[in-house]
């Protein structure tokens, strides 16, 4: 049986489709089980419904990180969630959830962690004179950006980029390497070493 | 008339023999005025006198950093010195050098500054679990490992790689890249936006 995700969004959740595209096309086998915005008018819940998916929305204003997140649980139980997939998803998840989940959620990151973490990686890449940027795919720790890495990709920095054309050419890359790094987390067919993520062998073609 | 480099050393200054080449062959159009290794014994003074370029040691012992920098800052002056690369030189400089040569000194550095700064920058992104790592030619200002990036190169980093086999790949690519920095540099076709480094046109074929 494939296994069931669970993706939080917060904006346009462009990796949520692409994820769902990959699963469309069999590229990846599993399934979306339930999509979740802390916006009530996050674009990625209108585009997911139309889809067929069901995407519901959790407002947080007036809770706690906790009290919210123990919410959040709740419904990635009730969906019977296998895995937990940020994509876009604003807010610093409490360590209640992310214990709840151990080693059970990736996020995506668009910069080659550990460099640039926090917001708007891209602009900070820019702004540092970098000649190299990129994406990042990692297991969710508590402390920002800072799991091992599952999967990274690399774009050049080029001499008239803005942050919009620099964030364009990363986040094609990251709708490339976010299904291929689900694929492998699914597959179990890795090892962690300290910090480091080892496949066992090429899961993704 | 061909600019006159300063290359200061620790060890066996790979990336000096490397840049000695790229003149050699006149892929740089430079002139290698002087060697200084603050150690008496790093086997890239010799191999410097072989290949008949003036190799000199200034020993450090007994000196605070401040004296030995200006007995260093002397001996470039005595060779006419138009930029100082660094070349595995394993000193910090004082305040008083860096002002001395205001941008018109050079590092490399074996990882994807700002990731991995410091010592042992190939262990440092294998333990991380990253999966490129490469190297990075910076001007050098007060801060480890902070002035503005002219060059990068990227290589992956593999599922059996110990530091060493980590090291000598990303050593192919400073032999590369540092030349070339060198060049862009010495041609002075480029500006400096902020901390980015933004060549006027493309140097070295």
């Amino acid at each position: 049986m494939s296994k069931r995700l669970g993706i939080l969004i917060s904006g346009r959740g462009s990796n949520f489709l692409a994820i769902a595209d990959a699963v469309a096309q069999h590229r990846l086998d599993a399934e979306i089980a339930v999509v979740i915005s802390n916006h009530p008018d996050a674009p990625g819940i209108a585009v997911g419904r139309e889809r067929g998916f069901q995407a519901i929305t959790l407002p947080s204003k007036g809770l706690d990180r906790e009290a919210y997140d123990c919410q959040m649980i709740e419904e990635l139980r009730k969906s019977n969630v296998d895995l937990v997939c940020l994509a876009g998803y604003m807010r610093i998840l409490s360590g209640h959830f992310i214990r709840e989940f151990h080693q059970r959620i990736l996020n995506i990151h668009p910069s080659l962690l550990p460099a640039f973490p926090g917001l708007d990686a891209q602009h900070q890449a820019l702004d540092h004179g970098a000649k190299f940027s990129g994406c990042t795919v990692h297991f969710v720790e508590e402390g920002l950006d800072s799991g091992p890495i599952i999967s990274q990709a690399v774009v050049p920095v080029l001499e008239d980029d803005t942050a919009e054309s620099l964030a364009a050419r990363i986040l094609k890359e990251e709708h490339r390497i976010y299904p291929e790094a689900i694929a492998l987390v699914l597959s179990g067919q890795y090892r962690i070493e300290g910090r480091r993520v080892i496949p066992f062998r090429k899961i993704f073609a």
